[in-house]
């Protein structure tokens, strides 16, 4: 039998090699059922739906039975590439190179799915398929989407199934540039707004017979860009917005349009909560576009709110396997993006810990192939203690 | 024979009919030719094309020789009618009804180059086909279109036929809402830019990993706003500028792009030359973007230059006219859109006046019947005083 290592940067080129972009699995999901299923993994596939939205695939494998019960929970969905051509290593291909595993997906967050089935494959087969408990993996292809129709339900399904885990660990990638530094115990909230400002369409020649809405959009962001929201809080760094799009679409350059589009997100702190926050943004705007004639719309996509894990056993094991493997003492952080950890902390105590974020969601996205070795060696550490710790203790 | 305004009545019926929406003719020109050849003018038919663009048929139609040489510039093609279905009368049946002579071209410009063709024709015929001078008819079907092979290459054709007129009057119509406002003595150039700033691509919960152009593009913009050109100059209204368009076109609203890009259009006054209006616009940008790890492009199409036909007899014979015959006293503008005076300002002084611009480009766009009338008696005054004037002044 292969290394852990080896069976991970396996398993990682397998995942990688389908193009999986939200929504579409893209046979994702099979391709890390299969090695778990040859370990003695029973392995459920739920696919859900809702009005308007896609289908989606996610995937429940688990072995043994009881607690404690460990959770790992990831996506095998990824961003889209972008401009295929602009990347050296093709996104989809897998390629290896200078010491690299290339590909949309690599940190984000294949290669640390992989890590951690191959540590469970590896502390499976060394107790001859015997868990003290439970092991499962909640792998869910909606996690880069809208998060409707993956690990939410999953959540739920588990629950009626009464599969609840006793603890969650998520590996997405934690660390900001080098493996070891960061455990997460906790993420801002997200709030993502789609503000349209409508004016009235005329000749560029005759502005005085016109409103002109990019003229409002433009002042308005400009009006919240220069307004910070907070200066941060113990747990917290301070909230940002970071405006993604303004559409017009207006294709004649002598024509004053009726209409522009921005969308933003918001990443914020445990000052605010998404109803404050969303009225703050409304009289702001307002009062930008106070005395033009022109009128806006704001409307919100479903949000996320700030939340934290108390620091205590769970991150501490976590550390020690980080440690040992890589002599850092990670700092437990609340940055970044969201993750499925918004929808598990309702369950249970939940840390996250995974690769780097480098290169994610940027062309040429890879994984450092000592760092896929490492990752794989600390979870398959942080397995052992933790049966050892809460299998013993029967603490939850 | 029939009264000049009668005349001017039936041509323009005769034009409106031909459905000559750029850049088809639909045997509009040889319309305007036939009562002109015969009242003894010169006809020539001029079609000019180039690479990627279509055939186009001018027309100069000329009577008389030596200076002075008066040239009436028009054009008959039209902008497209859209859905004919709701025009009450159908845009090419030159229908009389209300008072009004209804059509696509009615107002811009089969009305007014009808207008001078019949007040031509009847000066020339009291003096029994003596001019004192020359008169001329520059006639184009490519003004609503990209005016490549029109006005411009006519105005060549002449100049190379020894030909070049001394003075030229315009009929594009000149008055906002009744004959009589305004009298056109220039225009404000045009600018339209297309900027784009390019970032570093990545994840809204990392910005400190990404530079996002959209911040770029509205702190840019918010500056050139805030910025204003000039405050106006005797001539002219303040320069403006519009943004048209701002597109990104990013569907992920957790990912910072790395493009934005913006299109504007600036109307600007003799204060600016186009040139320096580049310079100045190319240093703000890069001023608002100094100190992020944002860069900008800055591209141009083909600009107009602002141009002024100083004040003097030409403008004050026509204003006399229109007073005699609207009892108004016209201002002379600068506002507005362009039109081909912006090539025969380059060749001799010229001015503009034509019927109203309120029903122009519209659904059942027309002309006052008594607007013909006045227009048609203005234009024979206008032509009468032009050769007492400078005919016996011998001034250019």
């Amino acid at each position: 039998m292969s290394s852990p290592a080896d069976n991970a940067v396996a398993i990682a080129q397998s995942l990688i090699r389908c193009p999986s972009v939200t929504p579409v699995d893209a046979g994702a999901l099979d391709a890390l059922a299969r090695p778990l299923v040859a370990a003695g993994f029973a392995c459920d596939r739920l696919t859900f739906t809702e009005d308007g939205t896609a289908d989606v695939d996610n995937l429940v494998a688990r072995i043994g039975g009881g607690a404690p019960h460990l959770c790992f929970a990831g996506h095998t969905d990824v961003v889209p590439p972008g401009d295929e051509t602009s990347w050296a290593h093709a996104p989809f291909s897998a390629e290896i190179a200078d010491g690299r595993l290339y590909g949309r997906g690599a940190s984000d967050m294949k290669g640390a799915v992989a890590c951690f089935a191959a540590a469970a494959i590896d502390y499976v087969a060394e107790r001859g398929g015997q868990v003290p408990g439970t092991i499962s993996l909640l792998i869910t292809g909606d996690e880069e989407g809208t998060a409707i129709n993956g690990t939410k339900k999953v959540l739920a399904w588990m629950e009626e199934a009464n599969l609840v885990p006793d603890h969650c660990l998520v590996g997405e990638p934690s660390n900001p540039s080098v493996l070891g530094e960061t455990i997460k115990i906790g993420r801002r909230g997200s709030l993502t707004g789609h503000l349209t400002v409508t004016g009235q369409q005329g000749h560029v020649a005759y502005p005085h017979l016109a409103a002109n809405p990019v003229k409002g959009i433009v002042t308005a962001l400009a009006k919240l860009y220069a307004t910070p929201l907070d200066t941060g809080s113990p747990h917290f760094s301070p909230s940002n917005l970071e405006v993604t799009s303004i559409d017009v679409g207006n294709p004649a350059t002598n024509v004053i349009p009726a209409r522009a589009e921005a969308h933003f997100n918001i990443r914020f702190n445990d000052n605010h909560e998404a109803e404050t926050l969303k009225a703050m943004l409304h009289e702001s705007i307002g009062a930008a576009l106070s005395g033009t004639a022109l009128s806006f719309s704001l409307d919100f996509a479903p949000h996320g709110d700030a939340f934290v894990t108390k620091p205590g056993a769970l991150d501490e094991l976590l550390a020690e396997a980080v440690t040992e493997f890589t002599g850092k003492t990670p700092v437990l952080s609340t940055d970044g993006g969201t993750s499925d950890a918004r929808f598990i902390k309702d369950y249970c105590p939940v840390v996250e810990f995974g690769l780097t974020t480098e290169t994610i969601h940027k062309t040429d996205e890879n994984a450092v192939l000592a760092d896929l070795e490492t990752l794989t060696a600390i979870y398959r550490r942080f397995i052992a203690r933790y049966f050892e710790t809460f299998g013993n203790a029967n603490e939850r």
